[in-house]
């Protein structure tokens, strides 16, 4: 591929971008859009805009970005919960970290690659992409110990950099914990694998089991009886309640409060949980109708129950032991939020689960070796001439003009590969879902796993690997010598990974900027169906699908940084829109009904890791190549280093994301008690 | 190798064993003697020997292999822990597996190898044993499916039995822990990682943590200031403790029984524990002295502590629970019984371990690589004509007569691999103790999976792959076709399994049985030395060496018995007599100081599901070289199943084995106070 021709994709990608950037600078003015591009603010802030009609509006203008960049961390954290600050770390670090690496790379190791060879060299624009590559350096050549050490000063970086932000996170996710106000989640316990027993009503089994077991700070339970109709229930009483919402008539909005209350059962609205420690009025009167309210369906089984604690920390204790000799009963885990509960995996019997896992395991890997078909072929596109080879009629588009030529090694490939890749997210979603995961942030988790796990896999290593089948098939064939083989093929797919950064990242940006579904959506509910619109409807950040893609490019950028450092340049313009962009649309477009605190960012910091870890692989690959014992003998013990920092990582930090530390909560409980 | 040199070197065995076996049982009867194999009852049950001489004495007998097997599990239980119980348990599965496989195999398997190929059939004795391997099947045979349906029956058949006896450890484990009489160590949490403040001293910084965190089951605690100190104090006072025992006077008893009780301190006597919950008098005398005993070394740093709780559930709790915002602080696990503790590990920093952990996970293997030389050598010494070919000045020996190539081929290679062995031991032990556990048993228990690996490593596969590496040596750059590798190697390495066994297993249990090394150093004290015999020392079983043996054994035996049955016969023999030795080992000899309470069934547990489905997948290769597509595609459902059943075990059985019920403790307690 040629620079013109990569020239050709940038262009059009520019200015794509730029047309899509102003159009939404015009197109958030409009009254008429305001639910698809404000709907996180109308529905929580209840701000009203102006409908005057002015000139201005129809100006394209920059002040979102500035608003955007303006919020502090705290604003970000206060309207879109801990998750979205992890997102908004991850970028932050991929900015600083790719700007050293474009720094480095780009001055220190571009011109060595450029006069690696003393050859003939022609005009940049008809200069081979591959010029500029790794490729392009001797044998044996004095300059390699550049790469070594960009290497170790790029991997020394990131690491410094990825531990604070993981302390970071974790300091956050404490004081997201120590709130004043606590979340009735952490007061809950979820039970589930309650033996059914003849003699005894469900209820009151759960009943003995904690006033024997648990006496000391057992509270009340609430059984779930059958998942649709507690969530008919609940979904019904929301939607009454948001009607109600609209005449912002202050006693109807308590009614309405109560009836939140009254569903919210699995973990009641806060103030009322605040109160249960100190005074025991509060709680009889919800014990009473509860149990009423459980009695009439008491014949009905039951699958699982919420339980309720005083404390914090008896919730937690409880979720934490071992209940009984038999794993599979009496399972307790911290409820999630009551907002966050999925209830309709609830119910499914907890003996099934591991074979749910299995299952959707091998369903997941099933569906990402059948992926490989596609992917196969679009990395054919972008090697034309391997094609040719193979599949002869393809001569006939060669002979068509140069720049259709380009464009379609330059652009096409991409597209259809970001055509094939929509599929994905939602596939993924599904088989989180048969998992059997007990709360939507559980669920969109776990599917961000998949998905990530699907990119690098489908994105990365087939590319690399389909672009050396064409060349031998005994790629996996040989494990030992796979650092040569990678070292051999990543500076040649660097010109795709270059058009797929362009296209996937820049265009996707700006696509998820203008919101194009939500906005044809909107025109067509209201000048179409002529509906009336309805305000509550408003998205939660597809987390699934925006942090996978994120880390995507970040490994790009690992790999490629010193071995074809062109690409960097096009990556950190995509962070920095990716900044401004996700800012905006997390801080105006979307909604978060529900928060893992801050449990995205193991998974980050795992992925970084194994990005280093492989770029430094690959490059050890690459030295060996070049036939450069220093270069290479220096790389080991960077792995080694990098592998060690990791474990650290986990031993110091990792466990505050699987569990809560004793201390705080009973500290929460001392600075409650002390409060009332 | 011919069946003659079978032959020859089962005689050998045969002969030796049948020898050591008789001298025992002369031995045995042998006042001198009684301290090499009675430690365990002379200590324990103070029991008399009769001195008077008789010529009954110097006669062999097969008393006590009865006296061996009339023993209930109950009573093993008691004398020798629950470890001896799982132990027992695993040599029962063995037999019973081994007899099923066996009967099916020879009677099945072996006519229709020897009868594969219609070739002129010798002298059953100069046949060759690859007459007996599933070599000498025909490509296309019309009978693979026996050997599919055996292996169906087998794998079934384990994994049943393999179910049954987790269960029955597990229900062990659990009754272990019930017990009327609990043991200190489950009132007791050990912390490490307790930060030094300059303010307060230690003791009270402790103190302060746990009235404020855990105020509800918090007694009172124990620093550990110098490992050295506690040790030499507890181990001073042992001794003297035995040396009063002698005289079997009641009033000197009692003195001794206190001096115990004060030097364990971390985790005192049993009967002191039991009264704790109920009156609060013992406990503050202890507290009393205690503090004053501390109150001189406070100006020292200390490094850990004991702290005792009130009730089992409260220390479970505090066990499980992360205590504070830094993972690496004030980090609790519940202590290890009194006599357990590894006191030099005790003060180690806990911030060390990981970095340990990983220093010695590298450390073993690169032993495990190293080991590689001698074993390579050794099984070329078991294919001379493959060595010939390499080194022709062999030919010398190949021209000696006909019976001392045979000894070299069938007998020597093992016994040299033997002597290797040996050293393994107590270097695997080494990189335990450098791991940093705080108990002799968690010590021995990392041991052991060490030796494991190294074993299944060194012996099984790299005999295999060197038995390879002869003829071709890219036998890793493959990895797709390992199961076709393995199924080509496999059978050819039967021959060395066999001697294997032979040697090994019987010689290795024969002269477990005779305790060499205490019979002479027993003697030497005696007679050379004429030191007065000390009535204490008396070892505890090695069971980080014997349960990699018996487990190595079960792998050659589940991967050989379908592809070259000859071999069960020989394992069947071993297990048997392994049954009867061990047994009396457990009783007469070792004495139990500590125990894992059956941690050590997870291993074998998934040790044999290891060589189940390693069986499969060589079977699998088997088929498919002899291109038996419809046994291939039935191997392969096995497989998946196997996967499952081991699944599923971790699900329902295995938390039991790293964590109490809360339940169990619970209801312990309620019925402590109800009986007191």
């Amino acid at each position: 591929m040629k620079i013109s021709a990569l020239l050709t994709s940038a262009g059009i990608n520019i200015g794509l971008c730029v047309l899509f950037l102003s159009l939404y600078s015009v197109l958030r003015k409009q009254p008429a859009n305001v639910r698809v591009y404000f709907g996180r603010r109308i529905s929580e802030e209840h701000s009203r805009l102006r409908e005057a009609f002015i000139l201005e509006r129809f100006v394209p203008s920059t002040g979102w970005i500035v608003k955007a960049l303006r919020y502090t961390e705290e604003e970000v954290l206060a309207a879109a919960g801990l998750d979205a600050v992890a997102f908004n770390r991850m970028l932050v670090f991929s900015i600083r970290i790719f700007s050293l690496a474009a720094l480095l790379c780009v001055f220190g190791i571009l011109p060595l690659h450029y006069y690696g060879k003393n050859i003939q060299h022609l005009r940049i624009p008809s200069e081979d992409l591959d010029i500029f590559t790794i490729g392009n350096v001797e044998v044996r050549s004095r300059w390699l110990w550049v790469h070594c050490l960009v290497l170790y000063i790029i991997s020394g970086v990131a690491c410094i950099l990825l531990y604070l932000e993981y302390r970071h996170i974790a300091r956050l996710r404490l004081l997201h914990l120590k709130r004043a106000t606590p979340n009735p989640g952490q007061f809950t316990v979820l039970v589930r694998g309650i033996p059914k027993t003849k003699k005894e009503s469900c209820s009151s089994s759960v009943d003995d089991f904690f006033t024997k077991y648990h006496a000391s700070s057992y509270l009340f339970h609430q059984v779930v009886y059958k998942a649709g109709k507690v969530q008919k229930i609940m979904t019904g009483a929301k939607k009454a309640c948001r009607k109600l919402k609209h005449f912002t008539d202050n006693t109807v909005d308590q009614s309405c409060k109560a009836i939140t209350y009254r569903c919210c059962l699995c973990g009641a609205s806060s103030n009322s949980f605040q109160l249960l420690p100190t005074n025991e009025v509060v709680p009889s009167r919800v014990k009473a109708d509860l149990d009423d309210s459980s009695l009439d369906i008491d014949n009905e089984e039951c699958a699982a129950a919420f339980v309720f604690f005083k404390t914090r920390y008896g919730a937690l204790v409880a979720s934490d032991v071992l209940q009984t000799s038999n794993p599979t009963k009496w399972v307790t885990d911290l409820a999630p939020e009551p907002s966050d509960v999925y209830w309709s995996n609830i119910w499914l019997p907890y003996k099934q689960l591991w074979i749910r896992r299995i299952a959707t395991l091998i369903g997941s890997i099933v569906f990402m070796l059948l992926f490989l078909a596609p992917v196969t072929f679009i990395n054919g596109l972008s090697q034309l001439d391997q094609l040719q080879k193979r599949l002869p009629f393809l001569n006939g588009i060669l002979k068509q003009p140069h720049h259709l030529v380009q464009l379609i090694t330059g652009y096409l490939p991409s597209v259809i590969l970001q055509i094939f890749l929509y599929s994905v997210a939602p596939i993924m979603m599904l088989f989180s879902t048969l998992e059997g995961p007990i709360s939507h942030s559980e669920r969109k988790r776990s599917a961000c796993c998949k998905v990530l796990y699907f990119l690098i896999w489908n994105v990365f290593f087939v590319n690399v690997v389909s672009g050396t089948v064409l060349k031998q098939l005994d790629f996996f064939s040989s494990p030992k010598d796979i650092p040569v083989q990678l070292a051999k093929v990543i500076p040649g797919q660097a010109s795709f990974f270059i058009t797929y950064v362009l296209t996937s990242g820049w265009a996707s940006l700006s696509s998820e900027l203008m919101q194009l579904f939500g906005l044809i959506w909107n025109f067509i509910r209201k000048y179409v169906l002529r509906m009336k619109e309805d305000t509550e409807f408003v998205p939660s950040f597809p987390y699934h699908t925006e942090v996978p893609k994120v880390l995507l490019f970040g490994l790009l950028g690992f790999t490629c940084s010193v071995l074809a450092p062109l690409i960097l340049p096009f990556l950190l313009v995509y962070f920095f829109l990716g900044y401004v962009v996700y800012r905006n649309q997390l801080l105006n477009v979307y909604r978060t009904r529900y928060d893992t605190g801050g449990l995205y960012w193991p998974i980050i910091h795992n992925t970084v890791i194994f990005s280093l870890v492989l770029t430094q692989i690959i490059c050890l690959g690459v030295f060996g190549l070049k036939v450069s014992p220093v270069a290479a003998g220096f790389t080991i013990p960077l792995i080694i280093f990098t592998l060690l920092f990791n474990q650290y990582c986990r031993t110091r930090l990792l466990p505050l994301f699987s569990t809560f530390p004793a201390q705080v909560c009973i500290a929460s409980i001392i600075l409650q008690t002390s409060r009332n």
